[in-house]
C-alpha cells in the first residue's frame, strides 16, 4: 500500500484523489461516475449516520423507507422539480433481458417494455407527497416528521469521488406541517442540527444562509444551506434545508382539514446531507501525509504499536500495550493494539498516518521499564513521552485538544480567506489570487449574478442569515444594495 | 386507526396484510411490487440490522458499499447467474428525459441511449468479483471478509409485503478465500450466525440444511439455508449462505499467487438475509389481535399507560408512571409513558396490542395508593398486579419469559407440524390436511423432485445438515434413498 500522495501545493485535485485512495476510503468502479466505498469509508459514513440519526431522533423524527423508483408521471407533477431533474436521471424502461437475434449477448426484451417509465430516485419529494396525500386528512395527522437513509442517483457528467458521484448515499427528511410558520421553524431547526454536526463533530466551521433564486432546490420556496471553505479556497455546500411552502402539497393534492374545519394545503420541508460530507472532511483537515480525522468521528481514535527487537522483550511489551488498550477502552476511548507480525513499526506508523488515526502510541522495552509511552498527535505531528500512570485522562484531554485544534485551524483559514471587496476588479483579483469567501454587494438581480458566474465562475454561496445591514452598490450594475452576500468558486 | 384484523382461521393471507397495515409496519406504494416501509417497520429492521451487524463484525467482517448498477456484460459472465436473473431485472437504458414530439409529457431522450445497459443490482456477486479481481494478487490479500447493507431489485410478478417485493432491503456478504476448506468453513460459520439470530433474537426455530440442485442460488456450488415454519403450515426460507467454489473467480478472472507461488483461482462465498425476516417474524408469533414482537427485537419493550378520571389524581399518577419508567430504563429496559391527552386508556391498550409491545403497564390512583401496577403480557394476554417495589427485576424476568415462551410455542408448533411419511398418498394427505414439514425419502433425482413439485406444489426445503442415515425408497420412483429430506409448501 502507501502509494505516493501528491503534495497539495503541486496539484490539489490529485492530492484529494490520492488521499481517498491511500486512506482506503473509496475506489473507482467500472460503472461510470459510481464509486466503491471501501470499509474505511463506510465506517466513517456509519459513524456520521449514528450521530446525525441521534440528533434527528432527539428532535422528534422517525425513519421510514420509500421506493427506489419514481413513476415518471410523478416527476412531471411539479414544474420546477421536473425541470431540475429530468435532464440527468436513470430511466428504467424494461423488466427483462433476452438473447439477441444474432445470438450475441442479451438485449432488453421488447415485450417487457414498461407501460410507464420508472426513474431511479434523484430525491423523493414526489413519491413521498403522493403517500402523504393518503396519510393526511386532518390537522390531527400533523406534523409528520420523517427521515430516510437511502441511495439516490443523478446522472452527473463530471464526477469526483464523494464530492459528486452518480449514485450517492444520503439522508432526506420530509416533513408535513399545518402552518407556514411551523414549517419554517422546522427548516431552521434542521439547519441548526446540520450546523452543530458540522462544527462540533466534523470540526468544519460553516456559514449559514439562504440561496438565491437561481441556486434554489428545484421546487423549493427557500433553500437554506451551510457552506464550508476548503483548503484550496473553494466553497463546498455541506447541507441544505428547504422550505417547500405548499408546492408539493398542491402538486399531489394533499389537503387537510384545519382546526377551523377548512380544507388547506399542507406545508412542507425537505432537507439532506450526503456522503459528500466525507469530501468536505478530507479537504478541511487532511495534509500531504494523508487523511486527518477529527477524534469525534474516528472509529479508531488511538492505535498502539508495540516495538521490540528481541524476542525476550516481546511478552512484556505486548502485555503493557494490552493493559494500556484496556484502560483506554474503559475510559470510553476507542483503541487497538496492532499486533501484526512481519511489518516494521515504521511501516505501521505510516499506515495509520495515511489513514488519519488521531493518536499513535508506541510502546518499547524502555517504556516498559520507565512506565512511559510515546504519544504522537496526527494533527500536529508532535511527539511526547507520557507516563502510563494517568494515561487515559491525558489521552482523553489530547483527543479533545485535537478536535479543538482542527476546528480552530479551519476557522483561522476561513478568516484569512474571507475578504470584503467593493469593486469588480478587486473581486476578480481576490478570486484569482487567494480564493475563499468574497463578501460583496449585490442588487438582488439575476442578471448581475449570472454575469459574475459567467465571467468569474464564482457563484453566490448564500445570503448570510446574520447579514449586516450596510448600504452599498452592486459591483456590476451599480444599483443599490442593503448588504453583502458571499461569493466563491465552489465544488 | 385500528381497522379490523381478519381472523387467521378465516383468511390467513388477509390476516397477514391486516397485521402489516394495522401495526403500521408498511403500506402499499404506487410503484407495482414496491412497498413503503413505515417507521415501525424501519425501527424493527434497524434493530435487526444492529444485532446482525454486531455478529458480522464479531466474526471479522467489515462493511463496504458497491454500486447500485451492474453493467449488463457483467451479468452475462457467469452462465448460471445470468440464467437466474436476466428474466426479472430492472433495465436502465437512458439517462435523460425530454419533451415528447406531441408536447404531452416526457419521453426518454434517444440521444441519451446508454452504450451499455445498466441493471439495477438483483445481487452483487458480479460487480464485487470484478472489483476483487483488482484487489487480490497474492495470498497475503486474503481473506477478504466484506458485507454490505443495500437495496436490491428483482422483477417479481407476484409480490406480498415483506415476503416478496420488487425492491427489498438486505445484507449481502461476499468473501474471498485462499482455500476451498476455508470458504466452506465461512459458509457454515455464517449459517451459525443466521441460526443464532433467528432462534435467540427472533425466537424463530429454524431447520438447517442444504438446497437441492434445482433450488440452489444461480452460480453457487452449494446453497445452505435456514428454513422456518409459519403458523399456516407453510415454510419460509429465512436466510441463505452460498459456497460459490471458484465460479465467480473464474468468470472474473480473479487469480492469486498462493504460498507455493502458483496462480490459483480464489474461493468464495456469499450470504444474505433480507426484510423478508419481518414477514417470518409476523407469521411465527402474531395473533388475531395483531403483531407480537419478541422482547429482544422490540424497540419499545414496555409501555406505561397512566389512568385517571379526576384531575386531582393526574399529578400523582403521572409522577408514579414517570418514576417507574426511569427505574426500568436504569435497568436497561426500553420503556415509555404514553402521556397523550384526549385518548381513552382502552384505545391506547388496543393500539399497543396491535403494535405488539411485549408488556403493558397500567397505573391508576389505586396503584399509587397500594404501591402496585397492573402488568399485561402481550404473548399470553395474562394480567397480574405487581408491586412497584422490585418492579425492574420482575419486568426483566417477564421479558425473558416472553422471549422463551414465544420460542417454545413456535418449537411446539413445528413439532406438531413435522411428519414422517413413506408413501406419496400419505404425503399428499398430510400436505393438504395439516401442512408443515414433511420428512420423506428421495432418490436425489431431479425428475422425482420436479414431479412432486408439479403435482403437490411442495418443494424440497432442504437436505437437513443433521440428516439421519436411514434406508428407504423414493415415494415416486421407488429407487433407494439413504435418508429423508424435508418437503413443504413454501412462501
Amino acid at each position: 500500500m502507501a502509494d505516493v500522495i501528491t503534495a497539495r501545493a503541486d496539484d490539489y485535485s490529485q492530492w484529494y484523489l490520492d488521499v481517498v485512495r491511500n486512506a482506503k476510503l473509496a475506489d473507482y468502479s467500472p460503472v461510470r461516475g459510481c464509486m466503491i466505498i471501501r470499509p474505511n469509508g463506510v465506517a466513517l459514513w456509519e459513524h456520521m449516520q449514528r450521530v446525525l440519526d441521534g440528533k434527528f431522533k432527539d428532535t422528534g423524527h422517525e425513519n421510514a423507507y420509500f421506493p427506489l423508483f419514481i413513476p415518471q408521471s410523478f416527476l412531471e407533477r411539479e414544474a420546477a422539480h421536473v425541470e431540475g431533474f429530468a435532464k440527468e436521471c436513470a430511466v428504467v424502461t424494461h423488466s427483462r433481458l433476452k438473447s439477441s437475434e444474432n445470438g450475441e449477448g442479451l438485449v432488453p426484451d421488447p415485450d417487457s417494455r414498461l407501460e410507464e417509465n420508472l426513474i431511479v430516485r434523484p430525491t423523493s419529494e414526489t413519491i413521498i407527497w403522493d403517500t402523504y396525500s393518503r396519510w393526511i386528512q386532518s390537522w390531527r395527522d400533523l406534523p409528520i416528521l420523517i427521515n430516510q437513509w437511502a441511495n439516490v442517483v443523478r446522472w452527473e457528467m463530471r464526477t469526483r469521488m464523494f464530492l459528486r458521484t452518480m449514485e450517492f448515499l444520503w439522508q432526506e427528511g420530509h416533513t408535513a406541517h399545518a402552518t407556514k410558520n411551523e414549517a419554517i421553524e422546522e427548516t431552521l431547526k434542521i439547519l441548526d442540527v446540520y450546523t452543530s454536526f458540522a462544527e462540533d463533530f466534523m470540526a468544519v466551521p460553516v456559514l449559514r444562509g439562504v440561496k438565491t433564486v437561481s441556486e434554489r432546490f428545484a421546487g423549493a420556496v427557500d433553500t437554506y444551506c451551510i457552506e464550508a471553505l476548503m483548503q484550496d479556497g473553494k466553497a463546498l455546500q455541506a447541507g441544505t434545508s428547504h422550505f417547500l411552502g405548499q408546492n408539493f402539497a398542491r402538486a399531489f393534492n394533499c389537503q387537510f382539514q384545519n382546526k377551523e374545519n377548512e380544507l388547506e394545503y399542507v406545508w412542507s420541508t425537505s432537507w439532506g446531507v450526503s456522503t459528500r460530507l466525507i469530501g468536505a472532511l478530507i479537504m478541511t483537515h487532511s495534509d500531504d501525509q494523508g487523511l486527518v480525522l477529527p477524534p469525534r468521528l474516528a472509529s479508531l481514535q488511538v492505535v498502539i504499536i508495540p516495538i521490540y527487537r528481541k524476542d525476550a522483550d516481546r511478552v512484556a511489551v505486548l502485555d503493557t500495550a494490552g493493559r494500556i488498550s484496556s484502560s483506554l477502552k474503559d475510559a470510553g476511548v476507542s483503541a487497538r493494539v496492532d499486533t501484526r507480525e512481519g511489518f516494521r513499526p515504521g511501516w505501521k506508523f505510516n499506515e495509520y498516518e495515511v489513514q488519519g488515526i488521531p493518536i499513535r502510541l508506541a510502546v518499547g522495552p524502555r517504556d516498559v521499564q520507565n512506565g512511559t509511552v510515546e504519544m504522537a498527535r496526527r494533527d500536529t505531528g508532535e511527539k511526547t513521552i507520557v507516563p502510563q500512570d494517568g494515561l487515559a485522562v491525558a489521552i482523553s484531554d489530547t483527543l479533545e485538544a485535537i478536535q479543538q485544534n482542527l476546528f480552530d485551524r479551519a476557522c483561522r483559514h476561513r478568516e484569512t480567506h474571507s475578504t470584503h471587496v467593493d469593486t469588480y476588479e478587486e473581486f476578480k483579483a481576490v478570486l484569482d489570487e487567494k480564493g475563499g469567501f468574497v463578501y460583496a454587494h449585490w442588487d438582488g438581480s439575476a442578471e448581475s449574478e449570472a454575469r459574475i458566474k459567467e465571467e468569474s465562475k464564482a457563484t453566490i454561496r448564500c445570503i448570510p442569515l446574520n447579514q449586516e445591514a450596510e448600504d452599498g452598490m452592486d459591483m456590476i450594475t451599480g444599483r443599490a444594495s442593503k448588504g453583502r452576500v458571499v461569493f466563491a468558486r465552489a465544488y
